[in-house]
């Protein structure tokens, strides 16, 4: 029998009622014949209510003892859902991390699943049983303690779970009916994607889009696993079917540009008339990469005074004044003359597999957003997208002149 | 090293404030050279909060759904408690059943521990680490599910962990400072106990007194655990000792009648004129066992007619609609004439292993209540406890009226 992995996300079991409505969901693929496995998150605002105990009880919180606490969270909403389902005459039960096992690296906090076991989950399709799975955890077999996935981490149990146990598809539900060509809260005719590439998913998901977890989409990329976002409100007896998430080959009309991301999570350092030596970018980069601060866009000129190099770069907002403090102790080292930081910045990006046949797709976008006055501090670029880093200000007037430039506004 | 187990109860972790106050406990007694144990149970209201979910989500839910939900308060108190002791200095960290494992059978919500395996909690004693255990709950291994034990099965817990780790004594901390000869809200000149025996004890706590679960008093008979029930809002520095449960031999001093206790938990169910022929008493109580139904106090007297029977029982008030209506369905087999009800109705106990060795006890009892107008509807006696059953009206002064004639008045 067709197997299928259905996720519900935390405002979509928020409570009993809405548990509920998601067990009309799972009933609705039982009838047409699926052996189905449902991951679900914590009821929302369990999980934060849950942090907050962890903070007020240690600021310095030993992370194992964090996934325990977290991870009840999911325990409940997984034994809940499975009641729902006996009572509409559907045959579940719950399977908590460690039970499957869904088995993790030691990286509390922010595990990797390293392998989940299909066989007793067969064994319940086998006795007719649907599977609710706790998502979010797993287990570290060698200590036996329970391991979480870090924020949005249900969505990889759930596309982790449908390669293992060779899922037809994966179904994300959630508060959204798909996947938008933009933020539709800033552009207005932003549309729906039918469909979009694995890697465009990705870059969407790494450069602000927050649809899904960028791991979720990683997974089902190198396992090929056919992803839909779709909504959990929709009616249980006649959904929509959302955004499938799919090869590149599987999309027939490709557009050059699919979708435009952004991330206000951005803060930019600009380290000025830095010596041009020899090894000066490891003694930079270096101890960032030690602290474990991502780095992203790079952008290195000659200074004024043609001797020396001007160097600016993006960290997350979060890590900036960490970053700061780190360059700030290397400085005999680096040998640079002055450090200047914004945290008022935003990235930009346009995403497109189509760009890799077309030329010039990103510069008639700096064309287009010097016509509207947007200036732009750093640039990157890659096979598939590109992302400018601008003043937080011209965010919304860049997304819309970008959407507009590459014809996703059209119906 | 000797090893203790300290248990804290609902009231005693209902926030991250009082968890703070119980690492506190937890510390003195690490400072004073113990390997310590801890079992907690839930945040008070946190158990109701996730039982009224399940009830919700399902009228008859499945039990091992229920255990895995509930459960799921108890790991995130642990987790709680050890962050805390984390905090001030003192290495800990958190147990759920299925990870030591406390291994149960597999009746779901009232769940039988079988064995408790010491071996990882023997290691992390090694390493200096305080084994915060979730109480309440165990695993089944053969099938892999979490059970409980029922509601205050985190006293079971602790003294069977007690037993396992070969622990000096198991200190149950509660809202009181001890075992009182009764409740003092009814006879204010109630005293705290310094010791009481394990069969006394048992008694108490199956008679109504509530301050530790029977079956935790059962284990602790058993294993001949020394155990402590004493208050966590004492200062942790300068803690009372409260009242120590241990052998009779051990209590020097000992009064005929240790304690009086009461049961508001009781009906009645008088069954007039039943044919006097053989079998008719299995006809009765034979589908009330079959229904789970516990039949306490039973009473068989000559009908007025001389030639049947009268017979007065009693059964928890939680199954007295149902015993009528299983009595009802057989009363052709029984061949009675009438059946009598009531709801309104106490028992009231005297406990003392003194009992043993001084004849008349009872009958004393008896003669003070008649002098006080009590009606007596049915008596029990034991080797070491007498109960009568009254009017629920009564309940107040007959308490007292027995406490005074005992001498457990006297400071």
């Amino acid at each position: 029998m067709a197997r299928l992995v259905m996720k519900f996300g935390g405002t979509s079991v928020a409570n009993v009622d809405r548990i509920r409505n998601v067990a009309r969901h799972v009933k609705r693929e039982i009838d047409s014949g699926y052996e189905v496995a449902v991951v679900v998150s914590a009821m929302s605002g369990k999980t934060n209510e849950l942090v907050a105990w962890v903070n007020d009880a240690s600021k310095l919180y030993d992370p194992r003892e964090y996934d325990s606490i977290v991870a009840s969270g999911e325990q409940v909403t997984s034994g809940l859902l499975a009641l729902a389902l006996n009572e509409i005459g559907v045959r579940a039960r719950s399977w908590q991390g460690w039970q499957i096992p869904v088995r993790t690296d030691d990286a509390h906090g922010s595990a990797r699943i390293q392998s989940i076991d299909p066989t007793r989950l067969a064994e319940g399709f086998a006795r007719g049983e649907v599977a609710v799975i706790a998502g979010f955890q797993g287990v570290h077999e060698a200590t036996g303690r329970i391991t979480t996935l870090g924020r949005g981490g249900s969505d990889t149990s759930a596309v982790a779970v449908a390669a293992a146990i060779s899922a037809e598809r994966c179904d994300i539900y959630t508060d959204v009916d798909g996947v938008y060509t933009t933020d539709p809260r800033i552009v207005p005719k932003a549309r729906r994607l039918d469909r979009i590439a694995f890697e465009e998913m990705l870059e969407m998901a790494s450069l602000g889009a927050k649809v899904l977890q960028v791991r979720s989409v990683e997974v089902a990329m190198v396992h090929r696993v056919k992803t839909f976002v779709r909504s959990s409100f929709d009616d249980p007896l006649d959904p929509r079917p959302g955004t499938l998430i799919c090869d590149e080959e599987d999309i027939v009309e490709q557009q050059v540009v699919t979708g435009i991301a952004f991330s206000r999570d951005e803060a930019q350092i600009t380290l000025r008339r830095v010596a041009d030596k020899p090894g000066v970018a490891a003694s930079i980069f270096g101890p960032l990469a030690e602290a474990n601060i991502n780095v992203d866009m790079i952008i290195q000129v000659v200074s004024d005074d043609a001797m020396t190099t001007d160097l600016t770069f993006t960290v997350g907002n979060a890590d900036f004044e960490r970053a700061k403090a780190i360059l700030e102790k290397n400085w005999a080292d680096i040998g640079l003359q002055s450090l200047h930081g914004a945290t008022d910045v935003v990235k930009v990006s346009a995403i497109g597999v189509g760009m890799r046949s077309h030329a010039g797709v990103a510069a008639r976008a700096f064309r287009a957003l010097a016509d509207k006055g947007v200036n732009i501090r750093a640039i990157t670029t890659s096979e598939i997208k590109f992302s400018v880093l601008i003043d937080a200000e011209y965010t919304e007037l860049a997304v819309r002149t970008l959407h507009t430039l590459y014809g996703l506004d059209k119906p």
